[in-house]
């Protein structure tokens, strides 16, 4: 890493052409014509869009197949049978967690993702392997990557022994977010896994991120006792509900009244845009001022064949599932995927302005729709100032084999 | 275009490696080691997957803005909005058909696609012009390019005055097929907007393909009206419905009750696979024999800022609209990309078999499910057996300014 990094001629944002100094991994100074000094390593940027370091806030980094030989996929549909599926398939293949997260986020990085917010399971089948070899994997690659890890049961909680005491274990171990899991669908006990997700935010004082898949009435029910509790617990600004598909489904009455709850709680939302279920509103949400974020979800694994790691691609998914054509909805499809998730992630010195942590994405593009568009490959990717990719290609020392 | 063009090593849809020779563009023999003559042209294809030639069943040639300078979209969301900002816009910004047609055709080239059926505004304000310049690529790609030409009344038909004869003297001049355009929605006319699309189907001999986005029942009841036009002029085979998002809107029994119908008058569909609007399941199509095919619809237009000409895109977007994650059901997205398009085009010699127009594709995957998922750069499209891409680029004479 240089001391100064200068780069000549982008555009922020599709903006007018400035030129953006670096320094000890900050953005230090924005202005039209800064002249490099000896020694100052500069990069010539064609006018280049920039776009803020990318944010995936919700991911699996211990779920992924990339890389390895391709799985046929012949699972059923249900959650369960996918959960069931890929709890025994990772004993089958070769599903080494600190390596296959490492592969996603050397491919994160060429995407020119730059924070990860990972959920990693946590079950009595393979105890905290999973969580050890993506803790791993954040150590690796700290400084060009921010990882969060959910501790995350995703073969449920109370219906399996000794759940709880593995994730409190998680948590002291270095998991910064309680995870959970359709505290009905999957647990068929919603109280006692919410008092349990709740009683161990409390405890080791972190914020609580689940995953609700539950559909229409039944998912409102469980959102419901979701909110009764960050309201109870004071854990406002501190809750995550990850899909929510049911605030997509019910009757605008029953969802309206919901978001305002939401809204005033400071709960905040993950969508992933699946095209086959209903979704949240991301201009519902954005009405109300609540964070809704975006992620890719599972990668290649043995849930789903899709995905690439690109946060563009999954902006472009969030504007086609919330039917965004102009310019400025497209932006706010970007937003899902860029501030409302370091506003979800808690990120420090986020955005594109002096003082701000330098994680740049460059892209050839004329208009910032075009980048979501089109997704094209990224120029150069610049990460707690340090160059971690070039012309869609991850450099060392961040490759992985 | 060389007489023997032989290509070694490449497995066809992820088949065991072989070597196909082309000759005269046709698929002459497809082994294991075919020997090369003296003054073949040999591609050596290192293992390469390939498909047969993309299908985009569903285009709107006349209408993109790629690579003319980002116009930024901010028109109202409903169809008439969207259809009198592009009635105007044509005229302000410099739209010319034939140059506009020509860029989206090389651009399919470089993603593979080899055949495409446009629908091409005709309307009273631009008269055949629209039709004109598409019909001037259609004439220039001839070779490699397998158009067909639908007279679409985008504006309506009843509603303007003179535009059934502009219809008659496009189908006249060379039109392939008689369009349509939500009989009730648009033109507030069922019964005469469709007595004039089957009477101009009559009097050229040629097939219909209609766009229906009326919802719901309303929908239905298009769609119950066409069904019978299409009975009782003995139309079977000869008729295609576009989007007709009623299919994925209405209670099962009435949905299951118009798909049998539509299977046994061999009515084909066409779907784009939106992510914000309910769809035909392609799943439900398939059991009862229906032809379902994929398109593009409007790339980069006055509608839309999303689409990129690639149909392995739209093949993924239709595994993900209709949750298709198992390797076969990923296979059935990708038939609406490919052989159910051709079923539905008619196109002569579709497939990668001995006989076969020489069209295809290849990409540097494993797996099938991956060249949806994933993607990846063509290496190689030929068309007509002609080589006519290398490694994502149309190749002269194709390329257009």
């Amino acid at each position: 890493m240089t001391d100064r990094l200068l780069m000549k001629n982008l555009r922020l944002m599709g903006g007018a052409p400035v030129d953006v100094l670096i320094e000890n991994g900050r953005i230090a100074q924005i202005a039209a014509g800064i002249a490099a000094r000896v020694g100052d390593a500069v990069e010539l940027c064609d006018g280049a869009l920039a776009l803020p370091g990318l944010v995936d806030a919700h991911a699996h980094l211990d779920k992924t197949l990339w890389g390895m030989p391709w799985h046929p996929h012949d699972q059923g549909k249900s959650l369960q049978q996918m959960i069931d599926t890929e709890r025994a398939l990772r004993h089958e293949l070769d599903m080494d967690p600190a390596r296959q997260s490492a592969r996603q986020v050397t491919l994160a990085l060429s995407k020119g993702t730059t924070a990860i917010r990972s959920h990693v399971d946590i079950d009595t089948d393979h105890g905290l392997r999973l969580f050890e070899g993506v803790a791993e994997t954040r150590q690796r690659f700290a400084d060009v990557m921010q990882i969060e890890i959910v501790a995350f049961p995703q073969s449920g909680m109370m219906i399996r022994e000794g759940t709880v005491e593995l994730m409190d274990r998680a948590l002291r171990d270095g998991a910064d977010i309680v995870g959970g899991l359709d505290p009905c669908g999957i647990d068929r006990d919603p109280k006692g896994q919410l008092d349990a997700v709740f009683g161990l935010a409390e405890k080791h004082g972190k914020p609580v991120d689940i995953h609700l898949h539950e559909a229409g009435e039944l998912g409102a029910f469980s959102l419901d006792m979701i909110l009764d509790r960050t309201e109870s617990l004071s854990m406002q600004g501190k809750v995550t509900v990850s899909h929510a598909f049911c605030l997509g489904m019910n009757d605008p009455a029953r969802v309206n009244a919901q978001l305002d709850r939401i809204a005033a709680l400071g709960v905040s939302l993950a969508t992933t845009a699946p095209a086959s279920r209903p979704v949240p509103s991301v201009a519902a949400c954005r009405e109300r001022g609540i964070a809704i974020c975006a992620g890719n979800d599972g990668i290649r694994d043995t849930w789903t064949p899709y995905g690439n790691a690109c946060m563009l691609e999954r902006a472009m998914l969030v504007g086609l599932r919330n039917n965004f054509r102009a310019d400025v909805e497209v932006s706010w499809a970007l937003d899902t995927c860029t501030k409302d998730g370091a506003r979800v992630m808690g990120l420090e010195g986020y955005g594109l302005e002096a003082g701000c942590r330098a994680d740049l994405v460059l892209v050839g593009v004329e208009a910032l729709s075009e980048a979501v568009t089109q997704r094209p490959q990224r120029r150069l990717v610049v990460s707690g100032g340090q160059i971690v990719a070039r012309d869609g290609e991850t450099l060392d020392p961040w490759q992985t084999a």
